[in-house]
Order: C-alpha cells, then sequence, then structure tokens
C-alpha cells in the first residue's frame, strides 16, 4: 500500500486531488496537509473524511508520495525536505517546471522523463497541460514550426478565494449594487482580463511564459516558436484554448482528428453543424482533453497549417488528475523513493 | 439639414445609431424605421421621442442618408430601394460587404473607397471594425505578413434576445434553477462558446470569415493571410480580441504604442505593472478603440512580429459610430446621392 500525502489539501486543487486519489482507488492512506491555519480541521471529500495535520518537514516521515498544491513558496521550502524524507513529490506549483533536474511532466506525452528524477517531479500548468498532448502528436506526425495559443481561462484556477469574488459579483450585478474586485485587479465578473499572474519584462505575463517554457520542455523542443496571451473569462470551471499551429509537412483536419483522437485521455467533439464543440461547462467534473474546431489554418499555405479548440477541466485535468496519474506511473515502474 | 433614416431603429445597433446622432448633432430629421411589429411604437433614446414608422421602400422619400441595421434578408430587399430613392444607404448588415461595387468602409482607414459609392457603402463587422485601423497602420509602417486573431465577443453582438438570455441564465444561476438556452446553442453564462454565426465548408464560422474577407477587403491586400477563431464569451458590452501579426520588417513595442497612438479614435492603454490594459467593461459605452499589452510577438523572429490585445464597445465603435461617422464623411465630401 502506498503511502501519500497532500500538501496544501484544503486548496481547491488540494481537495481535487483527494478526490481523484479516492476515485483511483489510491485512498487507503492518504495525509492531507496544510498550513497552520487550517490544522485540526476536518476535510470531507468524496465520503471520506480527513484530520488536516500541518505541513512540516516532519509530516512527510513514511510518506511514499506527496502531492503538493500549495504555492510555489511552500514547495520551494518543503518538497526538498520531503524528497530528503522518502517521498517522490508531484509539485503543482511553478517553484520546480524549470529546474534542469526536474522532470516536468504530462502523463501521456514524456512520463518517460520520470525515469531520471532526484525526488521532484513538476506537474505542469494548467494551460500547459491540455494542450502538451495535442502538440506531442503534431510534433510527431509533422513537426512543430510554430504555435500561436490564446486562452479562456476560469476562475477556479486562481483558486478558491477568486471563486468566491467572481460569486459576489454576479450577485452584486443582479442585486444592482457595486462590483468590488480585490482578488483580481478588476472585475471579472462580465469582462475578459489579460492578466494572469505577474507581467515578465518582456510584456508577456508569466503565465504565457509558462504555456511557452513548459511546452518546449514536455515536447524537448527547447527552441520551440510560440506565443500566447492568457486571458481570465468569466467562467468557473474548465478552460479552452484558441490554438494556430504551424507544421514542417501537411497535415488535414480529418488526419489531425484520428491523430488526437488515439491520445489517451483525448476526446474529440467536432460536429459544428450539430454544435459539437468542447465547452467549459461540459469539460468541468471530467478527466478528458476535448478538442474540437479542428481545421485547416487558411493563414498558412500547402495544409502546413491547423486551427483547432481544446478545453479541459482545470483543476482535474489541468492539476490533480495528472499528478495522481503521475504517482501511478511512478508506482508502476517501481520508481518510488525520495532524493537520490 | 441632412434627412436620415435609421433601419431597424428598435434593435441595439438601431437605438445605439439613433444615440449617436444625437450626439453628433445630426438628429434634426431622423425617421426612426423597422418592420410592422414595430409600427406606431414610440422610441425613447437620449431625450429624444420618435415614432417608428414601417420600413418600407415609399419610407425613403427625401432621406439622404439610411443607416441600416435590421439584418442581412432586409438590407438585400430595402437597400436598393432605398437607394434608387436617392439615400445613400449605410449598411451594417453582412449583405452588401463583399460585393465588388460596394465599398466596404472603417472611417480611420479607406473613408476614400466611399467617393466611388452606387448609393450603397458597407459598415464592417464589430471584430474587423475594431482591429483595421491598428492593422492599417502597421501595413505601412512594417508590410503586414500573416494576421492571427482570437475573439473574446460580447453578447450585445447577438442582439436584445441575446442580451436577455443572458440575464435570464445569471438570474437561474443565482437562484440556483437550470439555466435553459435558445439563442445560442449553450448556455452563454460561464461559457466560453467557439460558435458566432454559421460554419462554412472550411470549418471555419461566417464570423471568422468575415475577419479574414472584410480585413482584406479594407486593407487592399485581397491575399493576406488571416486566421481567426471567434468566441462568444460572458461580457454584456465590448469585443476584446488576441492578435499576433506578422511583419515584413522589425516594429518595436514603443514604435507600435506611438503608430498607434497616433490614429484617429485609437487609444494605448498599455501600463501592466499598473494593472492597465484595455478591458470590455471599461471600453463599454465609448467610441474608442482601446489598445494594449503591445509587446514582440516572442514566436517571430528579428523583431518581425506584434502581440496585443484590444477592446471596443461593439454597438458604438463596432457598429454605430462608424456607420454615422461615414455619413459625416458622405455629407462633407459631397459624395450625397443615393444610386448612380
Amino acid at each position: 500500500m502506498t503511502t501519500f500525502a497532500v500538501v496544501g489539501a484544503t486548496g481547491l486543487v488540494g481537495k481535487t486531488m483527494l478526490e481523484v486519489l479516492v476515485e483511483h482507488g489510491l485512498a487507503q492512506d492518504v495525509r492531507a496537509l496544510a498550513s497552520g491555519r487550517s490544522v485540526g480541521s476536518s476535510l470531507e471529500v468524496s465520503g471520506h473524511s480527513w484530520s488536516v495535520a500541518e505541513a512540516t518537514p516532519e509530516a512527510f516521515a513514511g510518506v511514499d508520495i506527496a502531492l503538493f498544491s500549495a504555492g510555489a513558496d511552500v514547495s520551494l521550502q518543503l518538497a526538498p525536505q520531503a524528497a530528503k524524507a522518502g517521498a517522490v513529490v508531484i509539485d503543482n506549483s511553478s517553484a520546480w517546471r524549470m529546474a534542469v533536474d526536474v522532470p516536468l511532466v504530462v502523463s501521456q506525452v514524456n512520463a518517460d522523463d520520470m525515469a531520471a528524477h532526484h525526488g521532484i517531479i513538476a506537474n505542469p500548468n494548467c494551460s500547459t497541460m491540455q494542450l502538451a498532448p495535442l502538440l506531442a502528436v503534431l510534433r510527431d506526425a509533422a513537426g512543430l514550426r510554430r504555435v500561436v495559443v490564446d486562452t479562456y481561462q476560469a476562475v477556479s484556477g486562481t483558486g478558491a478565494e477568486a471563486v468566491d469574488e467572481f460569486r459576489t459579483q454576479i450577485e452584486a450585478h443582479v442585486a444592482g449594487t457595486d462590483k468590488t474586485a480585490r482578488v483580481y485587479a478588476h472585475p471579472i465578473a462580465f469582462n475578459a482580463l489579460p492578466e494572469i499572474d505577474v507581467f515578465l519584462d518582456s510584456g508577456y505575463t508569466r503565465e504565457e511564459w509558462k504555456v511557452v517554457s513548459e511546452n518546449r520542455k514536455i515536447l524537448h523542443l527547447p527552441d520551440l516558436p510560440v506565443s500566447c496571451t492568457a486571458v481570465r473569462v468569466p467562467v468557473f470551471v474548465g478552460h479552452s484554448e484558441a490554438v494556430h499551429v504551424e507544421l514542417d509537412r501537411a497535415v488535414s483536419a480529418q488526419q489531425a482528428r484520428e491523430l488526437f483522437a488515439a491520445v489517451n485521455g483525448v476526446v474529440v467533439v467536432d460536429d459544428p453543424q450539430a454544435h459539437a464543440y468542447p465547452i467549459a461547462t461540459q469539460a468541468a467534473g471530467t478527466d478528458d482533453i476535448y478538442v474540437g474546431r479542428i481545421r485547416s489554418d487558411i493563414s498558412i499555405s500547402d495544409g502546413r497549417g491547423l486551427a483547432f479548440w481544446v478545453v479541459a477541466d482545470n483543476l482535474r485535468r489541468g492539476a490533480a488528475t495528472n499528478a495522481v496519474e503521475l504517482a501511478e506511473i511512478v508506482i508502476e515502474r517501481g520508481w518510488l523513493g525520495g532524493a537520490r
């Protein structure tokens, strides 16, 4: 039996990690860890009950796999200590993703990269997670030349406080009172906000840079030209992305549908005349990546371009589900054991 | 004094046309026309009152300029008759936009094209309107090679019925009851729907094709490679667009800011560290095009790429305001007189 710890268990992603562990039959021995504030509180998820313990270095004694989702600062500090204590850390924060000796892994794409782990494995950002498996098959089939992706990201990606703020704004709208914003710089209700994470000197946000740099690392294409505008939209759960890919060789829309449909965990929803395409409210609560609106990109000659629309539950597929899948692979392939 | 008619005066854009005519001091003699259903009803806009008359061929006798916004079918039928009656038609529908002898005009870009009008001038689609002035200055400064644009379009672009449906869905959400959809194929509340207008054989929607073909016509670049994914988002007023432009020659972000700021009716809002970038709720109710998040596109080499974010009120700048500006130019330059 594998002993798990979930760090940040009281957060939106943390709770979803517990949920997915239960669903995968892995919840026999799970420690729910969080900051001092939540210690002693009881956490009810999927019919199971956890008493929340404090996330300290000592809490990882005997833990096989520690799933972290408590922000970069906590991961920077505690993940190496958990690894030293013998756990394999699967870290959902951005802290370790670009570290040279930390594998950054999407379960369907580059699980083999985990063989060389040193105790910490990074779970990609939600926006990257739903895109990389599609880019990977196109890389293999036709070579990637350039990727442009614009995102439509759900409020739950920011966390529970943001969801509360969004709810309050909706209620204020119906009541006809003023909308205030604290988590976001502007009200997210009835707006599209092109600011996710902090701004970098390049003028890109860190979220946009994650899409660029994480896809490059996962795909083993360190120089792949990628551009992104990351936008928060008034959606609760489910990130959507409009993607335009330039390829080395032609791939028809029908070929792309077949390539995508063959990827584990990818569902093609692409019957426009029947209004069938991926949408956030249908993806929410599921583990799959939904892709549709697949078409030859008319701005690229010789059929070497594809445009498509990809949607996934940002809490499940974009975070918790991949983390648990990585844990399963680590167990199956005998890659347990922390810092080494 | 110029005699105006507004066809479709009871619609969202029609009312906004009346509003803008009042603001521009052009409302001395305006006929509010609509379908039989609305005839006789009284329309109150900006402190003025109109009695709605039926839009028949006879209603255009003595009209100098007829602003149409009653859908493509009405325009196809009535616009030529209005022009024959001596009016210059400025048509906001898609009916005539791509007709060879109909100028398709954005006031800041190609007003001169109206000199050759034959009684009908087409007003571009809202998504095109806010983009073309920015592309035009980049074309002039550095040559356009390829444009990718993904849109975040407001519900008011569909019309009053859609706004009502969206409102009802928000209320249902707060009340905890089911959301139904009739105008759209799926609930727009808390979703991003990649379906605007009908699907074409290419897999693109007609809305996306409008962005492609209308920009080409307005910019006099019939072969310009343009791709677009057009998406409806849960926003009341204000279309946003994420744009990625490939140029023939390098343009820095700062040069782009200066080029954009010099365009009439364009406002650069671009101080990310202060969370200042264009957003829909701030653009709503104004006439300007707001552009920000201007940065060198990192996926294009040698500084020949730009990414930016552009927002405008889809009812005003995207429809009514440009139509009224075209009317003013027609009057000033002595281009009155219908079919000729």
